[in-house]
């Protein structure tokens, strides 16, 4: 594959060498930079429409502003390519997101250049506000940069962090990078209004009209004159929603025009007191045709040949997950007029799209804003509706107080269908669905359910569909599912039945959710060892299947509780039950498998799996040690 | 005690009765009302100043709306009591947040008048708007009606729910309630822009004045000075930051007087067909002198004289522990300059305030916003700083994902005071803080902290002031300490290190937080039975004291650990570890004391702590049941 020409760009090492370009010289990185991009995406996938949507903010603000003293914060962190490459990583970008590689997102781990890591979204203006407190408090760091997209500034966080810069009045700089384009469109009100912003006419003209005809206006309606001038034109002093909350806002301006861009940002930065905002407004995938012409602007891509955009498609025999549970759901939808679906940001990942497709009116995109969906469902569950509600394991963690105070404790019925559960792969620890079995399964009245393998789905989403009586989950991993046969339609489980799926009679494994294949391949390995197993899928981590666990403790030398979670979720469960019934007083040994006390960073599931300690051999050795026999002397 | 004279009032049985009377007699009954929560809450203690606020507003929003079929929905709830009396539970009033007596909150299952229950802040809009979507679908529900106050608003759950509801475009109602004081004074830019509003000129005179002089503009001025009048008038299509999110705005209205505060639910009711929001400008305390006279406007109140105002004071002899910490943490910001605290509009009730008055620029209240408080206090860890961020356990669930993101995945050394940790008494349910210490164990790097007494709050206060490796958090009840000695100064504790209160043969207590006093009554009451009981205060859930735990192991017959919170918590963590480590093998018997699998209704703290099983009589018994003796042959 042919690299780029970028010899203007070679003469960047760090930010610095930036400050001594002229504009023009500035531009021409950009524009090599762009054609970086491309070229290292093309190799290794990503999110390749985020990052060129910045190339020109990158190079401007590490151009005007005196980064790493200056603190520059991405948010959410995927659009960071470029900014890596300007920051010394040019020579690793082709290892992002692998195994030892650099991180798709920011990182404080990686660079000095990444202050503050993200990966979530709408946290940037909090940090950067807490940057801006240190400072003034004798910290040794500079001004502080928040970039943030349209999408990730509809978080309430965002506008709480907006609302407290307002009032602690620091100088602050947020650059608003509104591509009207997140992972999916952007919905809500908030949008609408930036469209608005963003189509008004160029300010300058209209603001020296108008400042010449409100002098002439009697009192009242000079000031009123001055604000609709303000609201237009977004000058200092109340207007935009912006202003309202105490910022001076600044824009629209053209995001990809560089000597605007810097000439905007060297403006702010010579006046600026108090917080200030600059609208921006860029192309999402800007410069590349295959992206900008594509719907979703290669958010996130596999590899793919950069001349026809044609992306690497990987295969599989077996369904994913996500796929299923779009589709299941939607076949209950069809014979229950009562469910819903609530999707926060994430109709296409979370399969709620193909309800969506069939029943427009009933899958509820609500933005990024878990709090307000997890309630908003539950508000539809009082009022009779049968409400699924579709969050990744690690953005669920956003709703939890929602969970916990509207959901749980008014025991609503709301189905969370919590997907991405366990290690993900190349998005990272950030995006690891580790602690959810934990904190649901902890809450009075909740039934907390995991799937075993891609067909338990199926029936996890008709079980969820017909219980009524409270809060109900079910979480599956990314990915593909292990290609067992399909039901033709799902069946309502026993709630807190779980099922044997190998009787054996030495060592139990007790599995909770995907992990079940591994289960059956550790216990396959260990039957040609002579080591006799049975294999459980517990199906519940609440209520448990105490019968089931009874049994397994009566017949075995050992239980071992195998899960994609952290400490304190289904093992921990097991082991509270086991305790306090006195199955632990008669010797049985109980092992617990789970991720360990440490962050897994990006690599395949597999191989993060297999730094967890989690892989069937795992399972295995664990089973061997706890028998107190070796690998090779199991028979006996 | 006399009670008030209420003639008209007493013609209300539910709010039906209401819809016959003329507005004359509404104002008598808003009138009588008032007397009537006065005299309640001066038996009960409870939310005075809030619900003096809303007397006429409770009165109006059910003459004019059709509830229950309507489903009116208070934020927050405190404000209830009017709504309470109006609504069939006029008899149960006196027994107000006392055991086996109503809710000082909204509560689903006392009334179909509580449509959706509340005691943690701005979750009324995305409910209302859960139940819009109801109706419209076809369920049996009238108009939704959610009544949220100014501080409430500011976080950012309610802005994602009114961006959500402007999207929608759905019927719905939003009572503004401004009275320019949540429990402190609101701070936030929003704060600042409501009184804004507030105190604009009556709108009818300049709308006149306004829509007479625009038309003679040109073109776009005309524009401008359209939306400069809807900024000042607060007409629909733009200009009020409420109207920017899609919503009608009305107001603002004096919600204390009634023929205006009719008239404008009327006519919105009439007219409303998306969102609409209307603005009430209340007074906290209203109607009562000393209240209105009072600093915090009698948010929260002891019994109280109804004529002089002077509240019922409890006496105790041991400081409170929230009194401690402020104190400590005061003390160890005036050694080391770089500690700063974060509260979310709590500072007396966390005792930040203490320390705001000798440090008040150190001192970061940042509203109702829990997520920005927790990346805020990331952002100035990441400057250098030491934040010690200060939130009740119940609310800082709605900064999860930010602990989990911002803080543990950085490993940044952000200091969690977790105040109100497990049951609290007549706040009841919705403010026990039953889940923290799972939450916060099962994520890698932190440390997570209980004090077994308030001596021990000051060590541990010392040693989160001087551990800088990673997060930290410690929690402590509400109420007063044990009356035990306290500390000259606090002293770094060993990180993982428990201590032995009282040494013992034959059972082993291992304690974790607050109710070590209840393990040392039961252990004094088993010694007298002839039971030999070691009492240890692990202090660590994490890391925890493994080497306490091994030598427990060794040399007792069971070990029981006991804590202050749900399942999946120390006890969890306790298991796990003895499982792995084959300490559970060897027959030691091990049973786990936590909160029950049910949420505890209001009562005095010990008496909910008799509920839930937990006393030091609970304690003792569960050692005789687990050794397997009578409670009268224990010896042997």
């Amino acid at each position: 594959m042919t690299r780029p020409s970028t010899p203007t760009l070679d003469r960047v090492r760090t930010p610095a060498d930036l400050r001594g370009m002229s504009d023009a010289d500035l531009t021409r990185v950009a524009d090599e930079l762009r054609a970086e991009v491309i070229s290292v995406v093309s190799e290794t996938g990503g999110h390749l429409g985020s990052s060129l949507g910045v190339v020109e903010l990158s190079v401007a603000i590490h151009a005007v502003f005196n980064t790493p003293v200056d603190k520059l914060i991405w948010d959410v962190g995927h659009q960071c390519y470029p900014h890596k490459i300007l920051t010394g990583r040019r020579d690793r970008m082709r290892s992002l997101r692998q195994e030892g590689g650099l991180s798709g997102f920011t990182k404080r781990s990686e660079s000095t250049f990444d202050p503050f890591g993200a990966a979530h979204s709408s946290t940037s203006i909090s940090a950067a506000l807490g940057f801006s407190v240190g400072r003034d408090m004798g910290q040794p760091t500079g001004d502080a940069i928040a970039v943030i997209g349209d999408g990730a500034i509809t978080a309430g966080m965002a506008y709480e962090a907006m609302n407290a810069a307002g009032h602690l009045n620091k100088r602050l700089f947020v650059v608003l990078n509104d591509n009207d384009m997140s992972i999916a469109p952007p919905v809500g009100a908030l949008n609408k209004y930036l469209n608005g912003l963003s189509s008004t006419a160029p300010f300058a003209a209209l603001r020296g009209m108008a400042e010449g005809f409100e002098a002439a206006l009697p009192g009242p309606l000079r000031d009123g004159a001055r604000r609709a001038r303000q609201l237009v034109t977004g000058m200092p002093g109340g207007g935009t929603l912006f202003e309202e909350l105490g910022f001076t806002y600044i824009g629209p301006v053209d995001g990809h025009d560089m000597p605007v861009l810097l000439a905007t940002l060297r403006a702010a930065k010579a006046r600026a007191q108090g917080p200030v905002m600059i609208h921006a407004v860029t192309v999402k995938g800007k410069g590349y045709a295959p992206a900008e012409s594509s719907a979703d602007k290669y958010h996130g891509v596999a590899k793919f040949d950069v001349l026809s955009g044609l992306q690497a498609k990987s295969r599989s025999n077996a369904p994913a997950y996500t796929a299923v549970f779009g589709q299941t759901l939607t076949d209950e939808a069809a014979r229950d007029g009562r469910i819903v679906g609530v999707t926060a940001a994430m109709p296409s990942g979370t399969g709620l799209d193909i309800m969506a497709q069939r029943f427009p009116g009933r899958v509820f995109d609500v933005g990024i804003a878990e709090q307000h969906g997890v309630t908003f469902a539950a508000g539809m569950a009082a009022s009779g509706l049968k409400p699924f509600v579709a969050i990744y394991s690690t953005f669920l963690q956003r709703g939890y107080d929602q969970i916990v105070h509207d959901v749980a404790l008014q025991g609503l019925p709301v189905r969370f269908a919590i997907d991405r559960a366990g290690l993900v792969g190349a998005d990272g620890a950030t995006h690891a669905g580790c602690f959810d079995v934990g904190y649901l399964a902890s809450l009075p009245g909740f039934v907390v359910m995991a799937a075993g393998d891609e067909a338990e789905l199926v029936d996890m989403v008709a079980t969820a569909a017909g219980y009524d009586a409270g809060p109900i989950s079910f979480r599956y991993p990314r990915g593909e599912g292990v290609g067992v046969a399909m039901p033709e339609r799902g069946r309502m489980l026993e709630i807190g039945r779980g099922r044997v799926m190998r009787e054996g009679t030495r060592v139990a494994l007790l599995s909770f959710g995907a992990h079940l294949s591994e289960c059956l391949l550790a216990a396959e390995a260990l039957a040609s060892q002579g080591v006799s197993v049975t294999v459980a899928d517990a199906r519940f981590a609440k209520p448990l299947d105490t019968g089931l666990i009874a049994q397994l403790a009566r017949h075995h030398e050992a239980i071992i509780t195998v899960e994609q979670g952290a400490v304190g979720g289904f093992g921990a469960m097991v082991l509270h039950h086991m305790a306090n019934a006195g199955l632990l007083d008669g010797g049985v040994k109980v092992r617990t498998m789970t991720l360990p006390d440490r962050f897994i960073e990006q690599a395949s599931p597999a191989a993060m799996y297999a730094d967890a300690g989690l892989t069937a051999a795992d399972i295995q050795a664990t089973v061997l040690r706890t028998l107190g026999v070796g690998m090779i002397a199991a028979r006996g």
